[in-house]
C-alpha cells in the first residue's frame, strides 16, 4: 500500500513541475499528507472486500484493489487536511497541521496579509488537489474500462456521503445538543459508510462481487458505528501522545457524540448543567476539563459506550459469519473489526 | 447547457436526501453556485472543440460534449466558491458569496462559535462536493468506456493545473512584486489552460480528434492570456454593477497582474512608490484608490494592456485559421475570442 501511494505521489509531483521554484512547500505538504504515518484502514477494507468476493491475492486484480485503496486514502488525506482547517486544529498526528505549516511559511518569509488566512487558503487548495486525484488513482490502477463507471460511481458516493456527513457534524457542533437520531445519522455517513461500508463495496466492485454487497453492509454499518464510538472515547479521554490531538479538543469544539448524549441522559441535573455550560466552549481546559471528563465517567456514560462498542462488534462479526466469505477474508475482516475498535488503537 | 446542468443538480439533490432537515441550506447554495447566472464560457469551448474535430451538432456525441461541459462548469463553480473564501470576497455576481450566506445562517440561528469560520467551513465543503461531482458528470454523459480514461485524464489535468495556478496566484499576491515570467506562468495555468485550452482538448477527446490538439493550443493560449488581461482591467477599472465585485478589490488584495507589472515599469519613481505602498493594502479605498487607478491609466499601462489584448487575439485567430476547423466551429471560435476579451464582457 505504501509503495503504491509513493508511486502515486511521485507521478503527481511530476504533474506539478510547472510550479517551479514555488513547488517545494506544496510538494512537501502533499507528501506529508499522503505518505505520513496512518493506519491505512480504509484501503485495508477495500482490499479485503475484494478478497471477500473471491479476488486473487496477487496479480492485476489485487493491483486494482490497491489502486482503489489509494483513491480512498487520497480522499482521507483531503478530509484530514480540510478538517484541521475547519476545526482550527493545530496538530495532526503530533505534527503541525498543513494550514499551520503554511501560516509559518508566510511568517518566516514576512509576506503581506494575514498568515492564518494564507495557511487556510493553501491547505484548502491542497485538499482540493488530493480529492481530485482520487479518480485518477482508480484509472491509473488499470480498472477495466467496462467496470470503470461502477467503480467511479461508488467513489463518488463515498465522497458525497463523507462530505455530507461532515456537514452534519459541523452544523450539529455549532447548533449544540443533538438528539440520538441526528447523532447516529451523522455517524452513519461521516464514519460508518465512509470508513467501512463503501471501501468494502469498492473492493467488491473491483472483483465483480455484487452479490455480497448487502451481506457486507450488515458487517460494515455496526462496525463503523463502533469505530466512531471508540474515536469519541479517544477524543474525550485519549492520551494526546497517542491520538496526536490536544487533550479535550472534541469537547471544546462541542462535537455532538453518542457519549455526550448518554452523559446528558444519565447525569444528575447539576452535573448535566455543568456539562451543557462547558462543552463547546473554547476556554474548556485544566481543572474544568478534568471535572467534565470525570462526570462522563462517573455517570456511567463511558461504561455504556464500552458495552455498546462490544455489542456492535459482536453484531458485525455475526453478519460476517453469515456472509461466509473465503477463509482468509473472514480472518482478516475479523481482525480488522477488533483492531478498528480496540482500546489500544 | 442550462438544462443539462439543472438535470445534474437534481440528481445530486437526490443523493443528498440523507441530510434530511439539514439539507435545504446546502441545496440552495448548490443550486445558486451551479445554476446562477454565468457566461458558460468553458462549456462553450468544450462543445466547439468537439465540433472543431468534426463532431455532430446534435445526438449522443453532442450530449457527451455537453456532459463534459457540465464537468468543467462544476469545477468552475467550485473555484468561484473557494476563491471567495480565500479572497474574503463578500459578493459574487452581485449576490452574497456562499461563505457569507452560511455565516448569515449561523447568526440568524444564534448558533455557538464564530459565524465567519462556520461560513468558511461549509463553503469549503460545498466546493469539495462540486469538484468531486465533475468526474460523475462525464460518466453520466455516457462517454464510451474506452474513451473514459483519456477524458478523465484531461479533466484531472485541467483541475490540477487550475489549482496549481491558483496556488501561484495566492503566493504571488502575498509575496508582492512578481516578475513578468512569474506573472505569465500563473496566468497560463490559472486561466489560459483552465479556461480555454483544456476545455477545447476535452471536446477533442470526446470527438476523438487528437490531431487538432496542438493547433487548437496555438489558438487557446494567447486567447486565454488576453482573457486574463481583460479580467485584470475589469478588476481594476470595471463597474461593480457589471463585474459583481466591489471596486478596487483586486488592487486591495495585491493581485500580481501584467497591468501592475507594466505600470511599475512605466510610472515615474514617485508614482511607482505610491503604487507599491498602496497595492495589497486592505485600506486602499476612496481617494487613494482613485489616485492609484489614475496612475495606472496615466502612465500608459492601460493602453499597453489594450494593445496587448488586441495583439494576442489576432495571434489566436491566425492560429485558428491555420487549424482550419469546419466552418461552423471556426465561426463560433472566432466569435468566442471576441466575446471573451471584449470590453463589454
Amino acid at each position: 500500500m505504501d509503495r503504491a501511494l509513493a508511486g502515486l505521489v511521485a507521478r503527481r509531483r511530476d504533474q506539478l513541475d510547472f510550479l517551479e521554484e514555488d513547488a517545494p512547500p506544496l510538494l512537501a505538504a502533499l507528501s506529508q499528507a499522503v505518505l505520513g504515518p496512518g493506519k491505512r484502514l480504509r484501503p485495508a477494507f477495500v482490499y479485503w472486500g475484494y478478497r471477500a468476493a473471491g479476488g486473487e491475492p496477487h496479480g492485476p486484480g489485487a493491483e486494482r484493489a490497491i489502486g482503489a485503496g489509494c483513491a480512498v486514502e487520497l480522499l482521507h488525506a483531503c478530509a484530514l487536511t480540510c478538517d484541521d482547517v475547519m476545526d482550527g486544529s493545530r496538530t495532526r498526528r503530533g505534527r503541525p497541521a498543513a494550514h499551520v505549516r503554511f501560516a509559518g511559511l508566510h511568517r518566516r518569509e514576512r509576506w503581506s496579509g494575514d498568515p492564518e488566512s494564507f495557511g487556510r487558503s493553501v491547505a484548502t487548495l491542497l485538499g482540493l488537489l488530493l480529492s481530485g486525484w482520487a479518480e485518477q488513482a482508480v484509472v491509473e490502477a488499470g480498472v477495466p474500462a467496462e467496470r470503470l463507471p461502477e467503480v467511479l460511481g461508488l467513489l463518488d458516493l463515498l465522497r458525497t456521503e463523507a462530505i455530507g456527513g461532515q456537514y452534519l457534524d459541523v452544523v450539529q457542533a455549532r447548533r449544540g445538543v443533538a438528539g440520538e437520531a441526528e447523532v447516529r445519522r451523522a455517524v452513519t455517513y461521516k464514519t460508518a459508510k465512509y470508513t467501512v461500508e463503501r471501501p468494502l463495496h469498492l473492493g467488491l466492485a473491483i472483483a465483480d462481487g455484487g452479490r455480497l454487497r448487502e451481506a457486507l453492509s450488515a458487517y460494515a454499518l455496526p462496525l463503523g458505528e463502533a469505530f466512531q464510538l471508540r474515536d469519541d472515547l479517544l477524543g474525550a479521554f485519549g492520551d494526546p501522545a497517542v491520538t496526536g490531538k490536544p487533550f479535550g479538543q472534541d469537547l471544546r469544539e462541542g462535537k455532538q457524540t453518542w457519549l455526550l448524549l448518554r452523559a446528558r441522559r444519565l447525569a444528575e441535573p447539576a452535573a448535566r448543567e455543568l456539562i451543557d455550560r462547558s462543552v463547546g466552549q473554547p476556554w474548556l481546559r485544566g481543572e474544568r476539563l478534568d471535572e467534565v471528563c470525570a462526570l462522563l465517567v462517573g455517570c456511567g456514560a463511558l461504561a455504556e459506550c464500552e458495552r455498546r462498542i462490544a455489542r456492535l462488534v459482536a453484531e458485525a462479526l455475526a453478519a460476517l459469519d453469515a456472509a461466509a466469505p473465503p477463509a482468509p477474508a473472514r480472518a482478516a475482516l475479523t481482525a480488522l473489526a477488533w483492531y478498528a475498535t480496540g482500546r489500544w488503537r
